[in-house]
């Protein structure tokens, strides 16, 4: 049986790079006489499987998307795993709208979704991978990543003309609960004095002691670095807002507004925390992601053509390659602290509080 | 006596446009054979006026920073008023440094302090307006707004791929604690559907009530722009952090966040918040600070080679005039309700909630 | 009679603050019930007036069009008034789609023909000044000059890493052919240490003594910005493209290369060229622009509400007002070089050798 | 032997990335204990040795310079084998300044010499590939190719407002001589309609026949990217300045406005050529140059520190690794025309003309 009609999906968190993304694959299908249909709004469009949840995908319709952040066929978090007969609505959604293969560009959650369905229902999915917080196993990449660490980049920028003005501390809030990655790399890319992220507990005194060695040495200010996700080793159990912490304080908004309270009261040296919360996912795409969305788009395409069901294209090596969802999926990625340090870290011995405690 | 010294100092919060306006002003200065002393961290640096608070500014000196956000000179927020003989200690700083005039650049704390030295020390000062809230008397433009208008909307516009594809609405916070002015006209430039303002008193119910009703014309998402001292009618005198409001939620961090949970809570719509928080203020000067910096520069020390003290470098009606410094700092300058409604707001019915009530 | 319908036409060059301008003015006109028709390709879609060039404005259409650079509408240079019978198709094809005004966005050539439409056949329009080059009269402001001037400031910005590494001139070509406007205020947003505008012929020889004098200073690069319709006081005449020049150089490009030849020619120094060309009116409006079309197009719907045709909404003193077309096209708005001299340069004597000269 | 002093330099065009990787490299080196020269100028610093040439980096020196395009080591084009005695003087300067190893930063040219250095006289070097052309052996990135691309890419963005507004093909040139790599995934990144490389001499005839076909099918506008090196199969040989080319027309500038005349005489339709020029090396460095720079700084000084000299710092498989400088300079890399059809084309059959011929 030869593949006449695919259906796109994107689940999860939006972030750039999944429109180039669906152009890619689109025009890819197109040019070998493919119908392409996309869903919207991720699993839930083809659980529904009614025509508000269809968008017909035309070279027309994709043609200048690839220069949008977010995705043109919406997302949700809805999980048919957790939707009663979610998987049979599927199957008989996917034969009513005779789609012969679909594409589930996604993070850890759709594409686990994707790979349920393929493993449990035989349904012929590919993935794409996407997600700021590069958490998934079986690739190099998750589109998205640069784009958020440009943002992050070019803010921290922002903020150091404030942060020299006034002689301050800045600690920034960046995305990543369970992984580092994103705060890791945005550290180094934006030259932040401390990173600390959710994979190696950090030492509150020792973070302190530094910034006030900075201070003395005559450096102006300081940036710190945080992942959503880092704990300090002690009192890190009772951060839930509102309550006290450890230290007897009202624990307010995220990490980075108590670790700059505590800073402050610590060092006595003026510190400000910002939340790059939503900015860091949204915007256009770069450059990077844009060919990613590209190249990742045609490869999935190519799956299909080869009826490579239940695999993933991904950037492994420095190439693109296809591997299976159960790779991706299998278990969360985190920073890979030992290699970290060996590799990347010169300044290790001041800067890294939580990879210096490997 | 003519002049043969000037001291230049910024003072209060740093913003885009002070070192365009420190290099113009030096560059005045020494094309009159004046010689130009910077004072580090405000009235601090005058008050102490040891060696360490003082800057020499030469053209090298000044030659690149017109790029570059922040102030060189470093801020602070100390009143030589409140410190014990402040004023006294900076005539003799003054006279012991042979500087025979002073160009202060801030906002109403900095500029008023510049009154009183001039109406009652006689101290010659002349001063430049600065500030991202635009809340002075006597100038229509104030160094830095611009700048951060320009990235509020940039801001807003990353935010839109998000609100989009996830089908949300937006709040977003953005300084002004007393004066609407860069809500009002970020909210103009960024798009939103909704501005509120610490000037008008805002009804909450009729905010979800606009929101539910663009959802229900098919307007996927929102933005709603809130300044962080705009309240509601109701129950806004409640709104410290950490207590209950008067919908008995307890109230965490700013007003967006407040808000965005009661909207959620009202239209079962998924809305988020996000504080632009000190990004607003960063980053380097958009050529409109630029070129004000510039000549707001040339016009102060035009000022004090005609010994026009006690004045201050302003933008009125389109020209680069003189005004007092009592005028700046007489009252603050709030958003004329009025003049904003007939002249701008062509969707007011629907859109500018707060000013809708006037 | 009351209006009940109105069009939007925008003709000339494209800039960024037009979709801003044509969302406003369509959402006051369907605030207050008139219907709103938009014109394709400029004076071109009304002489034709055929469907292909009719596009009905409604509120969907323009909501998201004020972050987008150019215009929805098309443009074009067409002049009716040397098409055979153009005036009288124009009034044909408002009476056939009962159009009771017409608003018309563009600069000279396009008000032009607004404002002889008006005095000679008596059509109901009202215009919107736009233009990068800044030189109609009627108003200080035109949409799109501050965000050429921004990207005129970026490109620089950009282009002094390399002029310091390399320690090299860079010459910079700046649109503006009989105006210098946009040169003369992007050279003060870029930091340029020479400007040269068309309203003052410059002396070459001076031009590359500067840059001597500045290189023997110890100062490792320069930026020269021209405009390119700048010329020198000798040999200005024969500077067309392939033609031999004063100095007996085949000319090739523009001012700026034949200027960069000629500096390095004259000084050995390693002197570039860059043409930022088209990129200088692309591009999404900074928030200046995007106010600025808010104003302009809720004042010229309030014009056309109050039937003030003939008029053209302004910018000026720092007030939007209505002026007149025939003040705004009766005669190219130069640069007033005197008072350039007197408020703005404070480093005339040494660096806009133009303006020196005065 | 143990290291105790080692000198960087940077050499040929400057690029975003090597502040980046001069900053890494010196904290590193500092780390262990090591004393860092910095040589200005490149070759000619170390050819010449005097004090004005050299300078010392400390911590203080480097902490700002990440955010920074170009290289605040200054650069040079000279070979020192084209200059007297020049591989003498280097080692004698080595020897007097007691400089135990040398790392070098550029691309063909000064790795070729750095090759040289090492295996004709010695000397102790260790190279960082940058280029923005990306045309070295032996690693698969040199620092500046994604900041050049993101211009690229910002520029095309730009650019296509004015090409929508009034209908218009724009031919975009790109930097790259002989290497089509910087066009070619820029135009994939930018999403150009056609890309034209050095690699695959293009048919001009087919260039207008698919930009006709695609405004015959209703596309308004299209963008053209070409390599600034790119030819026509016919009448190539012929396209210097000034002289008539294969079609009578006398050839102006470079390729991109040569093309632009061609294809608007042949198709009728409204073309515009823009050449980026220098801007495609300027500005600040993207998130992944400044990383990479961090990277390869880091490895060049392990490099030195375990005595591995006449490598070089690479990225190989996505993995930082050394390769000797023989690979590096072997031979140019160019484009593989087969792989990057066989990868990345979807729409090969249409858009990459060049491509297309293979």
């Amino acid at each position: 049986m030869s593949i006449r009609k695919i259906a796109l999906l994107t689940g999860g968190g939006d972030c750039p790079g999944l429109n180039p993304a669906i152009k890619s694959a689109t025009k890819k299908a197109l040019l070998h006489g493919i119908e392409v249909l996309g869903i919207r709004d991720g699993w839930k469009g083809i659980v529904e499987g009614t025509q508000e949840y269809l968008m017909p995908l035309h070279a027309d319709v994709v043609r200048h998307i690839d220069r949008q952040g977010g995705t043109i066929l919406g997302t949700s978090r809805t999980n048919p795993f957790k939707l009663d007969k979610g998987p049979e609505k599927i199957l008989a959604n996917l034969k009513k709208h005779q789609i012969d293969a679909l594409i589930a560009i996604g993070g850890e959650d759709t594409l686990g979704v994707a790979h349920k369905l393929f493993s449990e229902h035989k349904v012929p999915v590919v993935g794409i991978p996407k997600t700021i917080d590069r958490d998934l196993g079986g690739t190099d990449y998750t589109l998205g990543f640069e784009s958020a660490l440009e943002i992050i980049t070019d803010s921290v920028d922002i903020l150091r003309s404030t942060a020299e003005s006034h002689a301050r501390i800045f600690v920034v809030e960046i995305m990543g609960r369970h992984a580092g990655h994103l705060a890791l790399r945005g550290g180094i890319s934006a030259g932040a004095s401390i990173t600390l992220i959710p994979e190696v507990p950090f030492d509150l005194q020792k973070v302190c002691d530094l910034l006030a060695a900075r201070k003395a040495r005559g450096i102006r200010y300081s940036i710190v670095c945080v992942a959503e996700g880092a704990l300090p080793k002690q009192g890190g159990e009772i951060l839930a807002s509102g309550e006290k912490d450890a230290f007897g304080h009202v624990r307010l908004g995220g990490i980075a507004e108590w670790l700059a309270q505590e800073i402050s009261a610590r060092t006595k040296l003026e510190c400000r925390s910002v939340n790059l919360s939503h900015l860091q996912r949204g915007g256009k795409p770069v450059a990077f992601d844009r060919r990613l969305g590209f190249y990742l788009g045609i490869a999935a395409v190519e799956a299909v053509l080869n009826k490579q069901f239940g695999m993933m294209a991904s950037l492994t090596n420095g190439k693109i390659v296809l591997k299976s969802l159960s790779e991706a999926v299998g278990a969360l990625r985190l920073v890979n602290v030992k290699e970290a340090y060996d590799q990347v870290y010169y300044q290790a011995k001041r800067s890294i509080l939580g990879v210096q405690e490997v």
